[in-house]
Parts: C-alpha cells; structure tokens; sequence
C-alpha cells in the first residue's frame, strides 16, 4: 500500500489526457469542485477544451509538450486507456499519474488482462495467446476454446476491428495472417445471455465505491444501452461488484473503472474486459446517483473522499451515434429525458454525439 | 405575444453577460446541451471563464466590445439584474436578448417593481414613494407604512446595503439625507413568519415551468439556506407559485425568474422582489430535479422547449461564505452532500464561495 496523500485543495489543477466527451465531462466534474481542468488533446478544438481552464495541442508523443503540461498541473488522469508507455513515463516522472501505468499495461493487452484476471481468480471464457504463425500453436489454441472462437489482436483494437470469427473448420493459422501476424489471444465464443458491467472507484485512502451494475446492449461492437436495475439476479450482482472490487484493489487502483462481464448458460459470470478509465456503461449516474462517476474519478485522482455513490433513480442510457444526434429537437422535449450532447461539430457514422438518460422512480 | 423564435441548434453560442457563480453554471448547464458558452466580464479570470468556449474581458460599458461580443454570439443572457439600459440596448441592436429590457427595467426599480406587482394583482407590503427632501412627502409616506419602517433607495442595493430602518419617532426626511437625497421607497417594515421563494422559467414559446417553491434563511442581508419543501401550507405555495406565473406572462418574460415573498401574520402572502435571472434559492434544483434552473434557462433562452421540472427528493441547499469554504475537506467527504465550490482564489468575508445541498428521499 502506498502512503494517502494530501487532497489537492481547490483551485489545483487536474490534467487531463484526451479532450473527448469523456474529458469534456470530467473537466465539468472538475469545476464543479472548485479545480481546474487542463486537458491535452492533439486537436485544434476538441470537445473538451470548451469547458477547460486550459488546453495544450500536442501529440501524445511529444516529450516537450508532455513535459511542460506535467509541470503545469497538480496530477494527470486519462480518458482513455491506449496511453503510450513512453508517455505515462514522461508523466509520472514529473508528477503523480493517476491511474498509475499498470492499469495501463494490463489493459493494452488482452493476454496480460485474461492471465491477470485468471490469477486473482477471476473466471473468464476460455483463452489461448497465438503469438506465432506456427501451425502447432493455433491447434493447440482451438483446443482450449473450441470452436466457434473469435481471434483477437492482444493489444487493443476499438469497436470491432481487430477480431475475426472462427467457425468449426477454420483455422486458426489463416485468421492469424489475416490479422498482420501480430501477438493474438483466441478466445472462446460464449453464447452469453446478457452483458453486464461494473463502473468502480477506488480512492487514494483504499476506499471502494461501486455503482450499481448495469446491463449492456452493443450493436456492430458500440454500446447502444445501459439499464439499471440490470435485471439479473441478485447473486450474480453481488458476484460482479465483489469481482470488481478484487480488481481494483489487486492494482492498488486509484480512480474510476468500468470492469465488463458477461453472464454464460448456467449462470456463470466471466470477466469480459476491464477499462480503466470513466465508461460510457456509467453515463446513467449523472442523473441518477447523489455522486457520478466524473466527480468519483476526479475526487479519486485528486485525493478527495470518494462521493456517496447511491442511486436514487431507475435509468435507462442510451447512446446518440452518427445521424442520431439530428433528433436532438425531439429529445429535449421529452419529458423525463436528460439530454447531453457533446459539442462535436461534425455528425459520423458510428461517431458518439451524445446520450440520453430517462429516470424513473426508483425500484 | 412574439413569435416563438427556432430553437438554436447544437454548436450555437449562448452570451452570457457576467462572468461570477451563476455564469459559470449557465456555461455548464450550456455544454452539456452541446451548446457553446461565451462569457462577457470586465475581470481578467471570473470563475465563468474556466468552463466557457470564449471569454471577452471588456468593461459592461464599452460599446465596441459590446457589439462585438453581440455579433460573436446567437443569444444574449445575464447573470445579473442590474444590467445598464445602454449595455442592453447596444446588445439588443445586434441579437436577441432574453430576457428582454422591460424585466431589468423593472427590476432594476424598487418603485417600478411594486407599483407593476400591484398592478397585476399581487400583493406587496404597504410602501410609498419618497423623492424629494420635502416634509410632507415623507409624513404622507409614513402614514402609508406605518413604522417600524424601512427607507430603500429605489435603485439597486446589494445586501443591506442603501437601506435605513425607522422605528417610531424618526424623520423620514432624515433618513432620505442619509441615503444621499437619490429616490427611494418607503417600506413597511412586515414582522414576517416565513420567507419564501419561486424560481419559475417561462419558454420562448410561453410555457412555463415552476420548481418547488423554498423556504429561505437570511443573515445581514444574505442568503444562508434554503429547504424545500418549504414545510408551509399547500395553499400558501400555490398561490406563490401563481403569483410567479403571473409575473413572467404578464412580461412575456423569457427565461428563469426568482420572485421572494414574506409569509406576513395572518397567512398573507407579500412579493418581496423579483430576480429576472437564476437565482441563489435555486441551486438546490442541481441535484434534487430532472432538469435544473442553470439548464432550464439555457433552454428559454436557446429557444428549446423547457425541461421537465419534477423534484425527486428532498434538499437542503447552504452557502458556503466567505470562510466557511475553508470547511471544503470536511463536507467533501460527508456523505450525501453535493458540495459546489466556484473556483474563487481568495475567501473575503461575505464572498459567496461555493454552496452544499443535502439530499434526502421525497417526503
């Protein structure tokens, strides 16, 4: 265990790497407390920069610029996981980075994640590395997972690319190719019944807070859905917030992680994939809890109390993606509906433009 | 009645003419309707510029940065009443304006503001003019009042200050030299059993919204708490919030309006004054309401159908003044307390610095 710091008082700065919707709404978070958010992000005029004391336009491999920003700020935090390790590097070497690099490294490579899992005891779906075009290893693979499995680059692919799907038959050699060659993990394909996740705080002092779980719906690999309650026994609930905790508190964690599961035929709850960062899975408590998770995440990385993360209200999140976002009229006058759009300019395919939360009474 | 305008879409920019507490939280309540906050204030760094897409820092006096800042904008809105009629002319020229100037023209007026109540209908505490140094106009004022009375300049105050209380026996003439010979009100001075409060918003397209009205607890002139519910009578509230209601239709008001009234002996409701803005009695909506007062007045002033003002549980709001926001550590981590700090640097006394609302289930 490492030594509690002091809470940073108000009017310290938190920087922030990454200025999407994620930064956006934790610089919100930030000034709501009374702290400054500075936030690094390569663009010109990224979401988060509107609502930022601050904002340096540089590349998240420029150790001049990285350097100056550590300076600048009190601690670093992150919206994204894909942090460069050379990055993190230059970061902590001039102030705390939270969370610390070995989230990150676990994170960035499924191998490592599943073999971490697997070793405090978390069950997941069955799983082999493929590292190497030899024929041996890929049957040796297909083995453990059996078929149907899906083959997987090991570090980190977003939204579907990366992964093809194996049918009885196939061989696990020719999707490797397929796939540049480059380490893979093949994973079983587990007829799951839902999905679920756990959104969790650890805070500096060791404190754990978990929001209530929510169940998940993804459509072509982009979260559609989060329902809370979920819906799903309480047994198994219990199970994933327990499962969530031993993670965060094995890495000595300090911030905010979303920690995905799917429920197997049987009941049997595997750990899916963990991201260390505030998820998109835990957009509903902004409404719905007396603490969301971007005030959790930016009172864990700057040393404060973890919030009271009760949840008052039943609620139901549901991305606005590409063309969606042009029904923003019709949302804003729906009662009961909490709209967030995220100041991006420019409507894509797939591309997240916002969210919006019905509540109900609580159940 | 006006046309109603076309909502502004996502990406407009909201003008916001003060840069304090209540502009910094219209500027977040605008971000995370994906609309752009440009903040207008006279100081180099006011707590609203650190989450607002621009800042210009001009004096409220200065034409030229006036239009400019009117071109630069969609809209103009106002954190404050006492909005000189030439800044507002200069900005109406140049884009909408809401509220529009009749509000701070009655607002702005002590006399204007009662004799327009008592013209609709509400009643206000006995009161009458005193303009000039002359005798009788004082002896017929007193006659209204009756004394205990309370000499006001008729023109903004804040916080006590521009007010003397007569008991039985002073000169009303005197107290008018005190107060420099500039017009006043003379006031009744009400022993009141209650002090309350509606914060109300009226859309562009003349729907209007009341939150839960507030009881509210002054010291030297400043707002110390407000609780909702108020704990008085159903009859006493609706007809507070129907008064409010008035108000805004009969000024074809857009936006959101804090409208104070005495609970005075007997069960008799008196307006007080009128807030033609968000106000301090209203913070307690941030977390105890589907949509709060800072995002409801970006939503009248955007032209966007108002939200849905349903409160979901009980609250208790306190300032946090002066250095009462050295405390931020402990009530950080009091559970169930939303604590707001407003990124001041320096605590003086009688500085608003920040604000904590208790929430407890809806009674």
């Amino acid at each position: 265990m490492s030594e509690t710091p002091a809470p940073l008082p108000p009017g310290s700065t938190i920087g922030i790497l990454g200025g999407g919707q994620l930064g956006r709404m934790l610089a919100i978070a930030a000034a709501r407390l009374g702290l400054r958010a500075h936030v690094y992000d390569p663009a010109a005029a990224p979401p988060a920069a509107e609502v930022a004391a601050a904002h340096t336009a540089a590349a998240f491999d420029d150790p001049a610029a990285l350097a100056a920003f550590a300076e600048a700020v009190d601690v670093v935090t992150f919206e994204f996981e894909n942090v460069p390790a050379e990055t993190a590097a230059v970061l902590a070497a001039r102030c705390p980075v939270r969370p610390g690099a070995q989230a990150f490294e676990i994170a960035q490579d499924r191998a490592r994640e599943k073999a971490f899992l697997e070793r405090i005891g978390i069950p997941v779906a069955p799983w082999a590395p493929v590292t190497a075009p030899a024929e041996a290893e890929a049957e040796a693979a297909s083995a453990v997972t059996g078929m149907p499995a899906i083959l997987k680059t090991a570090r980190l692919g977003y939204d579907g690319k990366g992964q093809v799907r194996l049918a009885p038959g196939d061989a696990v050699a020719d999707a490797f190719a397929t796939l540049g060659g480059v380490p893979c993990v093949l994973e079983a394909m587990i007829p799951f019944t839902a999905e679920l996740s756990v959104v969790i705080a650890r805070g500096a002092d060791g404190a754990v807070a978990a929001f209530d779980p929510g169940r998940n719906e993804h459509a072509e690999g982009i979260l559609r859905r989060t329902t809370v309650p979920a819906g799903l026994p309480a047994r198994v609930l219990q199970d994933a917030v327990l499962a969530a905790g031993k993670i965060v508190t094995s890495l000595d964690y300090v911030g905010v992680m979303g920690v995905e599961f799917f429920l197997a035929p049987g009941g049997r709850l595997l750990a899916n994939e963990i991201a260390p960062r505030v998820h998109n899975t835990g957009h509903w408590t902004m409404e719905a809890c007396a603490t969301d998770q971007f005030s959790q995440q930016i009172r864990a990385v700057a040393g404060w109390p973890l919030g009271d993360a009760r949840r008052h209200a039943d609620a139901v999140m549901e991305n606005l993606i590409g063309a969606e976002a042009a029904d923003w009229a019709r949302l804003a006058a729906e009662p009961g509906a909490a709209l967030h759009l995220y100041g991006k300019n420019e409507i894509r395919p797939g591309r997240k433009m916002g969210h919006v939360t019905r509540l109900t009474p609580r159940t």
